[in-house]
Formats: structure tokens, sequence, C-alpha cells
């Protein structure tokens, strides 16, 4: 398959894209054609339809993966792909991870791993309340694994929610080795389910969007929701802890104005927002790396505040 | 009974107060006394127990109303009882109404006009909702009936909760009257819901403190998690409704900075975020109106941010 | 009259409209042609007036009327009228209240209820000021029955001004009834009286555009000063009472960086504040729900700061 | 006369004195005394009258001289006044100029500088505007070379207003020196004018407190609207020319937050806004190193918040 | 030559113009061209070179000054020159004084007014610290005097720099006789060198963008390592002296959020912040009246954050 | 020896402790006395000398350490030693080591493992430079490993800028692991010097505060120039990576209003900021658990802007 990204000028182009957004336009004589975002994993690229209804152009809609057999070439210095066919493909024809974003790491191993860190927990009520979420709720542990950390910003793409939660757990373990008046159990839980409410709040991939209840409620509130109600079905789970548990999810993003309704009152609460801005920005800083055209500056940047270089030691 | 307020220099006391607060301090010469401050219902006076453990004077805790025989005298310029003797009290042997901050109004023909207001809901999930709560959930309705609406600040006493609501839910009538793209059943639902995690983030009086599951989660996640539990076990309650009018609950602070970890998203949350503002901060100048002791201009206030003024139309 | 709201392809058009910006542009052939944008109450659309210097084409300016003869056609997914001939009309030729937004509700009416209120204003001085303003100063009362309350946001039309100030008027008077510490005369005038220096902040329609004194001094400063003039021409007249008015007017927005020059020291200045404030978002989201197209999420608002929904209660 | 900074324990004293304030307070014994702040220009001492309704001490109150015959003790640390005889003064026995804080500079000759000044207007309104408040108002002359400029801060001194306006004034001449663009003839007839409103906000010393309209309604309105009221007496003041200098009152604290209503929007707005900063904070720093007792770091101060330090050049 | 702000459609062009920026397009046929931003010291013009390859057009690059022969077109409302011919010129062809913007104030005078400053400087350190910089270090000198005192707000031109610094020194020499706590030696070279670090900062016309090391580090703490630098050089530079002077570098834009470390310690740092602060906003406001088209309102102003107006005095 | 912590009323007290501070008092009778503070490294008491001229009782000033001889008594609830005797101690008498506050972990160790860090850098300038400081400069290192990281906050002890930039080192190695876009040679330079100012900013124990350069300069600024000046003594240290490792330091603290002149631009620094920010607030919330006298709730903690509590987890 030849990638978005090394399409250029006078290609011909016969291979399956995905649709990402279809609009039907008008031309100055009136005349409807399709103005169409193509995308697979590597980017995007647009394509017009000259002559939507006729032979050889199926009927297909956003996030269909259509055949497409055309041209490219070049509009006001930006590449366009001329569409001679499109066919509408059926599920089966092509391999869905051609076109999304996907983790870079093996999902499963990175769940293994999770499942690891899982099955240390000494204290019998926490390790039950995981066990319930990620042993024993098959439909939680299929959302868990393909959702997305976030619809536009760092872990952006399948499986972004486990590999944060991972990375983020994974400095908690080692903050536990610095700083020993953190109690463990506690805060490796935390880690573990602080952003469980994204597996309501953001629809699955292709869609990657809010959901209703994500807009409504938002994933702090729909996780410490999820902890209840999960707790609540485990015999003897102790009210203070499950009240300390929750609050480190409520308090998790540090700052009222970021959405916490309690700003940490806990070391644990503490230290779990310290390991969610760290991965949040350490990954954001590594997808705009990932990204850069050419080494140097990179001009500001809205996240960050500021201008961002990219650093040369030689 | 002798209140509190109309104590002056020299009066005897012979009469049942509630223990405030009780220190044990020492004089210069290291010998212990009890320096106690008593309460009733207008007010609060210091008192000096010389010879803490002599005949009586009995032990007695936080909380305790006790019989206290002596003589008002003034220590730079604040009035003080010199304490002679002093008798724990059995319940039943005072009213304690006489000692803790109530509501100036009727608390059960406030319940009854709420629950008149609740009848009128249309939409028959919202009051049935409703019912569970405030018919059907009898502890709930003692604690609701009881608590305060705040430790220090507005409706700081026992009924405020329900007088701070039913002013509230009022307040939305009238909107509804002149805002008629307001939904009614949900915007009213949603003020008489507002606070209900209060009944649990507060203690009742005479502690009328948070408790742990109050700092550590808030009125407002609460109150929304009750509703939750309410509603899952309403047949047929629609996913949506819940979810607006949880969203109401989660919003009604208005701003992040305010504890709301939602911004008002649904006219009915905007309303209900203005009626909530609204009463507080009127009942709050009302009670700073209600403790002036001289009109005119009364210092800087930190509420309002401002110098504040005792208006005067002649 | 065909409404601008109800044109579609294929249209023909022969009737009149405003013209609300009329522009001189020129093809890629340097050939000139008109750009103008046509109004009426419901809407605005598009025109083009290929040949601008020839017969059947008028000349006319912005805010002209013109009669229209031509044929709706669409570019670029948005529809436009192909002009063929453009006539300037003379006052009387048409009814203006077609081409501006006007309230939905009856001026007339609405000024009678203001009316009906200032005459239950029982404080002698404070009711002689408003009938200086709203029965005698023929002046100010056509300016303010005509006058909208804002440029932009909410009220932005034709006897904006009034609905506002009747619908803020009003809620005092609930206030008024909840809150008894509140001293009615003062409040009612304050609310009647709080934008009336709208009437010089703002031009009236069809420009509604800032005033060189609206920039310079603002509504706040010049409605202050316009009540202390004519308290000035009232014998007797209190001048604390002046004055509390005149800070509930500086007051009204509540906040420095809203631009009042005082925050709220009296119960009264911070009521109108509330209702100020209340009306205003009320208006607002009316507003915006009245322009919903689609139902559901209308995207972020930056009056609300948030995304916005049109609630779903069936 | 002895100067209260000049006193130290052991001196007998026999002077007159303000009272700056007095308070009745009791003994341990139940015994009443008076509690005395007795003030000079140079400072202010505690004095305790152990028997005030005995012979020899007269009644007197707040801003009374007294003439007070004592001895000078120490009490943890600090001088007191142990006062045997106090003798209320009548006006003429004292010279007040002992006893308040006034400027360094001479009220005349600064009085006559500005004069100067105002006769170098051009412009004949604004000329005409300044005489008729600097010349031919008797009541204002009074008042504006009596007010300080402040209640606590800056040049909170009899004359500190027009000694604060002379030197804004000065600094505004020389900023047209320096910037060209500016209108001479506005920005000096604003600079003179800016704070005329204190004349009405502050009452004169000994009391130099916030009046009523001053605390409603504040300077800078007050400001603007004396000017009002003079322009509208001289016929023809042109109108824009009179709103640009009342913009110029309204914006010269330069931001909301400090109490404008409006920012400014014209050159010499903005150079009367860093001229009254630059002299407030100037006089304000002037005024710290006045009052440093050992050089060095001054400890951490509010209005520049940081720690202050008396430059030490060698 | 004919200045770029006086060309008009239809003017035959046959001058040399900067080439501003360069710019590679393609035709919708997909032919190549050239978009060339041309640049004097008046202004900006779009011109379109339709075919690049050929005979008559030079290769050339941004900043390369091109003998230009074309036509004066209007394409959308906008002038541009339709280019014929295009020669690069060689350096010693042109005048680079017409093609970049340059102080209007002459250079060498400015220099000899800030030398003469320097000469009055009592103390002999800080006299000598200035020495080393502005008239024994050669290649300070040529920088100090070409630089520009920012990228795009005031002072952006060839000179701005200096012209800034001199205006900046005369404004503290006011201060000085003003406020006379003020050490005159240590503000006035504090002044001279407040800026220094820009020659670092920025590089010289036409580029004049940030360095790496300006971006990295910022003219600030250059600026005082600069000094530090020069003192460590001056046999006896006394320790206290340089920290007081470094300290005013830091601090000199007074605030945090503005990028200094050090809020101003001392007075003269304070006198430093306003002298500074008021020459960027005098000579901002003058640059934006120098652009005025029409006058009267002139928008929104982002520096000013609100409507700026060009006074009007008649 | 028997420390402060472990001191009850009625104890007989005869052993060295330091003068913390020492305030010459008068008692109401004029009799001057000594009330002095004592310290060991657990804690401090208040003593009383009621004889300070008498024999038995040395001249001794504040950081003294001197042998007190007398007996622990109860005012107002607080210890107190009336102290009978007080010879000050020379030189030799007492280990230093237990009077101030010291890290609890060992100082060469410590300061061995970071020499095995710094022999691991790869990068040879940058390996250099740090043995320039921590192998080379004898100075440097004895301060280094003496000095506290602060005056007041975490890390306040002998050896604490030593932990505290060992803890952030590691920390620092740890993110090299999980984000290998990091260069770790530049990260951990940066981590090893991010706070070597502070050696100049605040002098040794048992003074601990900040000196003139701390507080005109900072120790942002000098670690920024300490770095200038070494690198600038290395033959070819190359200048774009001299200025990477001072953005670093310049920008650790994250956000201008913390006192960083630049915000990260580079990935190094937002890690570094992450970790310093990481290591300051847990160590923060671990002394104050080190000091929890209750466990439960803590009350309001102004760092942590909330309520703090001590997790409980049976």
């Amino acid at each position: 398959m030849k990638f978005i990204k090394d399409l250029k000028t006078g290609d011909r182009v016969a291979d399956i894209y995905m649709c990402k957004h279809k609009l039907i336009a008008t031309t100055k004589n009136g005349k409807e054609y399709y103005s169409v975002t193509l995308q697979d994993k590597t980017g995007t690229i647009d394509a017009k339809i000259w002559e939507p209804y006729s032979d050889g152009i199926d009927e297909f809609d956003d996030t269909d993966c259509i055949d497409v057999f055309g041209e490219v070439t070049s509009f006001n210095g930006a590449l366009q792909i001329n569409v001679k066919r499109a066919r509408r493909c059926r599920e089966g024809e092509f391999d869905p991870a051609l076109y999304l974003p996907v983790s870079s790491k093996n999902i499963d191993e990175m769940y293994n791993e999770l499942l690891g860190i899982i099955s240390g927990i000494g204290n019998p009520y926490l390790r039950k309340l995981l066990e319930e979420f990620f042993i024993n709720d098959k439909d939680f542990i299929t959302l868990f694994k393909k959702s997305s950390a976030a619809k536009t910003v760092h872990h952006g793409f399948i499986g972004g929610l486990l590999e944060h939660t991972l990375s983020v757990t994974k400095l908690c373990t080692y903050f536990c080795t610095a700083y020993p008046k953190l109690n463990k159990d506690l805060l490796l839980t935390a880690a573990i389910c602080h952003d469980i409410g994204k597996v309501r709040e953001l629809s699955l991939f292709p869609v990657n969007d809010y959901t209703d209840e994500g807009q409504f409620l938002g994933h702090i509130v729909m996780g410490c929701e999820m902890i209840g109600v999960k707790a609540a079905g485990i015999q003897g789970f102790p009210e203070l802890l499950k009240q300390q548990l929750q609050h480190c999810i409520l308090a998790h993003h540090g700052e009222y104005e970021y959405g916490s309704p309690k700003k940490p009152s806990i070391m644990e609460a503490v230290a779990l927002n310290l390991a969610d801005n760290t991965d949040a920005k350490m990954e954001t800083f590594t997808e705009l790396l990932d990204n850069v055209q050419e080494p140097g500056w990179q001009g500001f940047n809205k996240f960050f505040e500021t201008n961002i270089y990219q650093t040369k030691v030689d």
C-alpha cells in the first residue's frame, strides 16, 4: 500500500483509504461534486469526485473505507487526488489498523504488564476492586484496551488510554521507592483507575469524540462513580479506603480550573497528580518531536505557552 | 431564661447554657482552670471556672448543656461569667432549640411547601425520583430537615438546608415564568436536589462540621451520585434525562474555581447557578444586616470584597 | 413580501430589502462590481451586481432600502442573489420594521407596564425622579423606546433596552418579596434607571453602534450623571438617597473588570447586579436557542465558556 | 514644645498634644480608665488616665487638643505617658500645624506654580475651565489646598493633593517635550484636574477619612462630574473636547481593577496614567525611605510586592 | 525613486526594491510562478513573476535587492506588480537606508548625546563600566547603533535600541530632579545599560529576528551577565554596587509575568521600570498615530487592550 | 543529652542548647529580663532569665551555644525554662550537629552517589563542566554539601541542597528510561546543576538566610552565570550546548510567576521542571507528615491550598 504521506504530484493511486469526511459542494456552474478527506494512519489528503452520481462511484459515508482509483495533482500548493473510481469496501477487505492512529506499543503486552502490577497489590480490597474491572468485566476490558486517552492532545490513538495508564502507574511505582511515606497499594490502585471514566467519556475510533455523558459529567466524576459502584459490590470494602481512593480520582487534575472538584488532600493524591501531569507533558513533547519537519525552532506552542525547540547535542 | 445577648455586668446567672468549647488552662501560678465558651441561640459568652476539681463543679464536655450558677463581670471590656457551680444536665431537662441556631421559619411548613412543588412536577420520572428522596426515604428526610446549608456562611443553622432549597426552588419557579425556554420540570427537580449532598457533607448540629467524605468528595459529587443511585432504582428512567439532571448538580457552582467540575451547558443549569448564587448573596447580606450594631458603614466584608453599608431611605 | 430566511435556489426575487453593506470589488479581469449584503428582520443574504453603472441600477448607500429584481443562485454552498435591477426606495415606500431586528413584544404595552411600576413607587423623590425621565422628558422617552440594549450581545434589537429594563425590574420586584430587607423603592428605581445611559452610548438603528461619548465615558458613568442632573432639579431631593441610587448604577456590573468603578456596598446594589446578570444570561441563552439549526450540542460558546446543549426532555 | 518622637523614659511632660483616639477601658478590678493615643506631627504615643473622673481631668473627645501633665514610663518595651492632669484647650491656644501631618513644601508657592501652568494653557475653553476651579471657586480652592491625596498611602498629609497634582502636572510637561504627538493643553488640563474629586472623597484633617459620597461614588466619577458641571457653564465649550477630558479623568487609574471604568483610549489618557502611577510609586518609596530605621533590607512591602532595600552607593 | 506607498494602478515600475519574501507557487494548471513581497522603507507590495525561469528573470533570495521592471495592477482590491524583468543588484548599486526601517533621528547625534551623559557620571566605577561598553568595545558600539529595540513592537527599526535607550535615560534624568532620593549615578547607568542584552537577542536588519541565545536566555539575563563580565575586569569594582546595578537590569520589566526574574527592590529599579514602561507606551502610541489612515476611532488595539482614538482638539 | 522535644513540666535542665534568639524585655515593674528561644535539632523552647546581669549569667548572642541550668515550668499551656545559670560555651565543647537541622541521610554517601552519576555522563564537555564544580572546586564542594535548599520550606536543613539535587537527578534518570526522546547527558547535567546558585543565595547554618546577592539576583540567574563562567574556561565547549544547559537552569521553575525568566522550550527543560516540582511537593508533604501530632485532618495548608489529611489504610 502506498501511504498518504508518500504521495506526490503525478502519482497514480489505486488503494484503499478511509473517508474521514465527505462534503457535497457545488461548482460555480451549479454542478454538485464531492469534496472528500481521505486518511490513513500516516495522514490525510484532499480528494475531489467531480462526477459523483456516475458509474464507478459508489455511495459512501464518513468512516467508510473506499477503494480509490485516481491521480495526484497539485492545487494551490497542496496535493489533491482527482478520483475517477471509488468503491466502498466491506469489512475484511482491509486492515483497520492501517487507517487509524494506534499505539506504537503492543496492546496485549502492555495489558499483561498492568495485570502483573495488579497482582502485586497487597491490600485485598483494593486488589479485588482492580480485578473486578480488569479481569472480570469483559466489556470494560474491551473498551479500556481500545480507548484513546484524548480527542486531540496526547495519547490520542487506539491503546492510548492503556499506554498512558501504564506509564503513570510505573511512574508512581518509582515514586513509592523515592518517597516512602506514600502508601503503595493506594497510590498504584488510584493510578490504574485514574482515567477509567474515559471509556465512557470518549467514543471509540474511528469517531473518538465526546459522548453526551462525557460532556455532561466528565471522566473524573464518572470514574469516581464507577469505583463507588464496584466497591459497593465488594463485601466489607472499608468506607474510608473507598473515599480516599475516590478522592485521588477526583483530585487528579490538581487544580479546580482543570476540572477537579477537589484539590489533593492526601499525599497519594498529590503524587498521582504529579505523575499524570508528567506523563501528559512528556508524551505531548514526544509527539511534537515525532512530527518535526525541520530541526530547530518549531514556533509557538499553545500547550507549553512558549516557542519549542528540538534539542541539539552533538 | 435569661438569654446571653441580654446579660450585663453584675448580673447573677442561674440558667442552663450549652458548653460550646471547654479549654483547660493554667494560671501564672501553675494552677489549672477551665476557660469555657457558653452559648445559647442568641450568642456566646466567655466563662471561667477557677476551681475546676471542687465540689459543685461537674465534669462536662463540649456540646453538653450545663446548669450554671455565677456572676457576670467585665474583663478587658468584654463580659465574662465567673462560675461558682456547674451541673451537667441530662436530656429532657432543657429544650435543645434554645441552644442552637435554628431557622426563623417553621420547618414543617417549609417542608410541606416543598412537597407541594414536588407534586406539581409533570414528568413522571423526575417526580418519582423526588418522591424517592423526599417522601420515601425516612433517613434522608430526617437529615434534610435538620441540616444547615453551611458550616460558617449563609444558612448556617438547623433547617438552613431546607430554607435555602425552598428559596432557590421558588426563585426558579419565577424564572420559568419569565424565561419560557426553561424546562420547568427539569429545573425545579434540579433546584430541589441541588444541595442534597450536604446531608452527608456536614454533620448535624451541635457539631455542624465537615465529615470525612464531605472533605474527600464534596456535596456536589455526592449529590450527583445520590441521584444516580436513586435513578438506577426507577424502572425506565431515561438515561439522557438523568445525565442532564446530574449535570445541573455538578455545574451549579457555575465556575471551576468554585468547585464545579463542569460549567453549565444547558439553560436549566445556568438558571440554577443564578438562583443559587442569588439566594446565597441575598441571605448573606440579610444575616449581615441582622447583626448590625450601628447603622451606616460596616467596614470591609471579605465575601462582598468591599465596604458594606446599611441602606438608609427616610 | 418574501423574507430572506425563506429564499432558496432558483427563486425569482422582486422585493424591497435593506442594504446593510455595499462593497465595490473588482473581478480578475479588472471589472468593477458591487458585492452587497441585503437584510431584512429575518436575516441577511449576499447579492452581486455585476453591472453597477448600467441602467436599472440606482446609486445607493448603506442602510438604504432598495427594490431588488433578480434571481437566487448558490455559490460555494451559500445562497446569493444575482441582481438585475436595483431601485433606491424613498421613505414611505416600505415599512422599516420589516428590515430591522425588533423586540417580539409590544413596545407600548411594555412601556405602560413600566409606567405602572413607577406609579407604585412610594418615596416621593424617587417617584418624581422617574417621572422626570419617563413621563416628562419626551426626547428621552423616544430614545428609550427605540434603543437596543447592546450592539452585538443580548437584546440587540429595537425595544431591547425597554424589554431588558422591564425584565430586570420585574425580577427585582420578585426579590423584594423573597428578601424583605431590600428597600423596594430604591431597588425598583435603580432597576428602572440602571441602563438609561445606553440611550447615549449607542446610536439608534439601523446604525446601532457606539457613539463617541459612549466610548469615552460609557453608559454607567453617563447614567449616573443623568440622575445627578435630574435630581438637582428636584427641590429637596435627599443627598444621601441620591448617592445610594447613583451607587446602584455605578456598581451594577458587579466587578471592576466588567467596568463598574465601585463594587456593590448596599443590598439593593447587590440585588440589582444579580437581576441584571440573570436577565443577561437568560436572554442570551434564549437567543442562542432561537437560532439553533440542529438540536443537541451547539459547540463552544464564548460567553458561557463551554459547549452548549439544547435541553431534551421527552 | 517637646515633640513625641523625642520623649524618653522618665521625662516629665507638660505640653499640648492632640487626642487622636480615646478609649474607655476597665481594669481587672472593674475600675474604668482612659487609654488615649496622643499625637503631634512627629508621631503618636500611648497615654493612660487612671482616674478619669477626678479633678484636673477634663472631659475631651477625639481630635481635641489637650494640655497634658504627666510622666513617661515604659511598658512592655513601649513608651507610655502616665497622665496626672489633662486640660482641654480652646482654639487659639495652640498651632494646629504642630499636630497634623503637613506637606514639607510651601503650599502657597506650590499653588502659585500651578496657577502659572494654568495661565500657559493656550486653548481658551480648557484655560477657562481651569480658572473656574482654581481662581474663581473659593470653596474649592480652600479644600484643594488642604486636602491630602490619600487616607493612608502616599501624600497622606495636608497639602498632599496639591503636591501630588503639581508633581504629576510637571511630569506631564516633560512628557510633552519628549513625545510631541501629545496635545499639551489637553494633557496638562487633565493632569491638573485628575484628582479634584478627592476634595469630596476625603474629609479634611484631622479626620481625613472617606465621606459617604466618597465611598458610594469615588473621586474618579465625582471628578468627571465636576468637570461636566463646570463645562456646562462655559459658553461654547466643545462637546468632544469635554468628553476627551472627562475620559482622561475616568481612565487615569489605567486598569478596570484599579477602579477606572474606562481604559485609556487616547494618548493623553495613557500619558496621564503613566505620570500618576510614576508619582505614586516614587513618593511611596520616598516616604518609605524617610521612615527607615536601619539601612539595608526593610522586609516585605505589600505595595511593591517584594522585599525593599535602601540603596547604598559609596 | 518611486516609493511603494505612492504606487497606483497602471503605474509602470522601473526601480530597485528589496525582496522581503519569495514564495514558489503553482497555478491551477500546475505551472510554477513566484509570489514575491517587495519592500522599501515606506511599505510593502505584492508582486508576481509568472515566468520565473525565463530570460530577464534573475535568481534571487530573501533580502536581496532587485531591479524590477513591470506594471502595477489591482487584484481583489489590492495593488500588485506584474513583473516582466527582475535583475539582482550588487552591493553599492543601491542605498540600503531606502529599504529598511530606520530611526527618524540622527544616529550619531543620539550617540553623542549618550556619551555626554556618560561623561557626567560621577561614580568612577560606574563611569568606567559605561566607557568599557560605549567607548572601548568597538564591536558592541557597532551593534548597539544598528540594533532595533524589538522584532515587531515599538522601536522596531535601525537605531531603535539607541533611540529607546536615550529616551529612557533622559526620562530618568528628569526623575532624579523630581525625586531627590534617587541615586543619579546608579539610575542613569542602569538606564543606559538596561537593554544592552538586545544586541545579542536580536540579529541585525534586514533579518531582525530572535537569535538562539536570545530565545534560550533573553536580553535581561544576557545584559546582566555582560555587566558581570565587564565589572569583573575593572579593578576594585564594589561588589554591592555591581549587584544593585544588575538587579536594576533583572527587574526592569517590573513583573515576573513580563520576564523579570526579580521584582524591583530598590528605588532606582522602580524608577527604571517606570521610565522603560513609559517610553514603550508613548512610542507605541506615537507609531500607531503615525500610521493612522483616517482620524477618529482606530478599532481595538491588543497592546492597549481597548479601542484607540486619535485625539481631536480644535 | 536531654532533647527539647522530650522536656516536660518539672524537669531539671542542665544541658547545652543553642540560643536561636535573645530578646531584652521589661517587666511591668520596669525591670529588664531576657526572653530567649533555645533550640536543638529536635525543636525549640522558650526560656526566661529574670536576673540577666547577675553572677552565673554570661553574656551571649544569637547562635551561641550556652550551658543552661534551670527548671521546666508551664505558662499559658506552653513549656518554659526558668534559667538560673547560663554559661556561654566555646567551640569544641559541643557537637554542632546536635543543634541544627541536618539531613537524615549520610552526606558523604549522597555525594558519592552524585559523583557516580557524573562519571556516567558521556558528553565530554558536560562531564568536564560537572567535574569543574563537583571535583575540582573545593570551596564550591564545601558549600554545596552544607547548604540547605531553602530558608523555610522543603529541605531546609544542612545537606538539604545535596539531598534535593540527588533526588531530582535520580528522578530524571528514571524519566530518561520512560521517555527516550530525552537527551540523558543534558538532562542529568541540568538536574545536577539546577540549584547550584543556592550556595550563594543562602548563607550557611546557623544563619541560613538570604544573602544580598541572593535577594538582588536570585539563585536562578546566579546559577546560570556560574555555568557560563565555568564553561568559558573549558576549551571548545559548544556554544549551543551551553545555551541549552543555561536555558534549563533559567526555566526550571516552569512559570514566569515563579521567577523563571524563560519558560521551558526544550524537552529536557520541561522534564527538569517536572522533577524539581515533584521532589519539592513530595518532600514538603513528607515533612508535614513527620510533624503530625494527631492523625487525621491537619487543617488548611497554604502550600497545597487545601486541607491536608494523613492517609489511613488499615
